[in-house]
């Protein structure tokens, strides 16, 4: 593993600690995947002060390595809250503004963005993104979708964040299967069909969400909608959106879309609607790139 | 009570009837209110088979009287699911259209809307509209706009309601509070200050919902924004799209904002934000004034 740190000589766990689950790898001295795992201790399920034995079931599971730690493990509800470092940023600010929790314990900072008259910030996300792009499966310049629980709109500029922006998709969808009057209406899965797609070439063009989606009821209701229809429908209304606001940063780049594929494949399929062409990535793989690139700078 | 059916000639009951609660206001036989009461047995609280006893319960409280309901009582979730009247529907139509629960048991039809490729219900609402425009409270062509759960805005042509479309503002704020990420940010009480104002501008004129929500919590994160100003500028962004998407009508009709006047003010001062005048009306009296017209139709 060329130029890579002698603190991570002997190798290190990666950890992608998000808000409800964790994903570690351990990565071997010649910079190999050599195992993993994934389980349900996300930041909300440690508890205060509990943030040293959490680690230490992740050394049990993967040796005694030293970690590099990225996500809401960084946050104010994570282990310690960890500065956001502001855009324009780049794989090698992430590498300088770590925060060591402990001798053996680095913490990856997030993102910030404030420009446009908004704010936005990310934690994660950053590391797919700009680990994606130092392993040349993102353009240096690109326009970059990570859909998840909130999508983010990374705008790449040889290889920095420039800018990005933040759109509530995935909870909003979830709020509307678990708790609205559209509930009953949203529990079949969702699928790329007709109704996916003229949901979101619909919204890609026109700005009406909060009345889109009741239309969904009404849909039902008056016979106008199979009731098997109305998630995808529903999830095409909401994806549109998001992509017509992701649309609107003025760039020609590539789009790539990082994540799990059940995710991506959607948002590819929205971006078509939009008649803009996109590449699908896998975001573990971009995490693994990245969070090694980071090892080999501190 | 000039006109007025032989059927109600000794006085009635009139129930705006919800989804979770109900309001029931005895009607002298000279037509003036002459009692009433408000519970939480909406229609979801009432068992299968139940209404009968839900409608005694009436009686005992205002009188063994006729009885005309509105609202989700005649939905497939109520007592009997009436059919709903198409649009252009004015109150003779509501009349025309009542369907007989029992012999001393009346229930009013709510509006559908089937247009610009695009569908929307109402039950209850329909009642208020047309009725504040059949006293002289609302004019006879109006823009009207009735908040709550879901926000109707209701085109008003001579009398009729000619379209609406639902925007479910009140719902999505609910779910935010209680179950998002925003949820911690969401509890203080909504004002009209620079805050609700500031973020009503803003989404009177742009468009990107679901992003803009984002920007609430990384605004309060990197302290841009005072978290006690959240829920104000929350609760602005989401009225301001409302009140662009029900101005994307063109009319240059007054606008009357029907309802409670913890809400019908919110809506005021973003359509001032849209330099739109308005009237507050309160929904109560439009309901009282639609109920007695109805009935001297019957």
């Amino acid at each position: 593993m060329g130029g890579k740190s002698m603190r991570w000589a002997d190798g290190f766990i990666g950890v992608d600690w998000g808000t409800t689950n964790r994903r570690a790898y351990l990565i071997d001295s010649a910079g190999k995947q050599a195992g993993e795992f994934e389980d349900g201790k996300g930041i909300l399920s440690v508890p205060a002060g509990g943030f040293r034995a959490a680690i230490a079931e992740i050394r049990d599971k993967l040796g005694d390595k030293p970690l590099l730690l990225a996500g809401m493990i960084g946050s104010n509800r994570g282990w310690i809250d960890v500065p956001y470092v502001p855009c324009p940023a780049s794989i090698d600010d992430l590498a300088k503004n770590v925060v060591w929790a402990g001798e053996r314990e680095a913490i990856v900072p997030g993102v910030s963005y404030l420009g446009d008259g908004r704010a936005d910030i990310m934690r994660g996300e950053e590391v797919q993104v700009l680990g994606g792009a130092e392993a040349g499966l993102v353009d240096a310049d690109a326009l970059v979708s990570h859909p998840g629980t909130h999508n983010k709109w990374v705008v790449l500029h040889q290889k920095h964040i420039q800018s990005f922006r933040t759109v509530m998709t995935g909870e909003l969808f979830s709020l509307l299967k678990e708790h609205s009057i559209l509930s009953d209406l949203l529990q079949q899965p969702v699928e790329v069909n007709d109704a996916f797609r003229d949901a979101a070439r619909h919204t890609v063009f026109n700005e009406a969400l909060p009345a889109e989606l009741f239309s969904v009821r009404a849909s039902v209701v008056l016979g106008k909608m199979k009731k098997e229809d109305a998630a995808s429908f529903a999830s095409g209304l909401l994806i549109g959106t998001d992509v017509r606001i992701g649309l609107t940063v003025p760039t020609g780049a590539r789009v790539a879309i990082m994540g799990r594929p059940e995710l991506t494949r959607l948002y590819s399929a929205a971006l078509g609607q939009a008649n803009r062409e996109s590449v699908q990535l896998d975001g573990e793989e971009c995490f693994l790139a990245g969070i090694r690139e980071i090892a080999k700078r501190i």
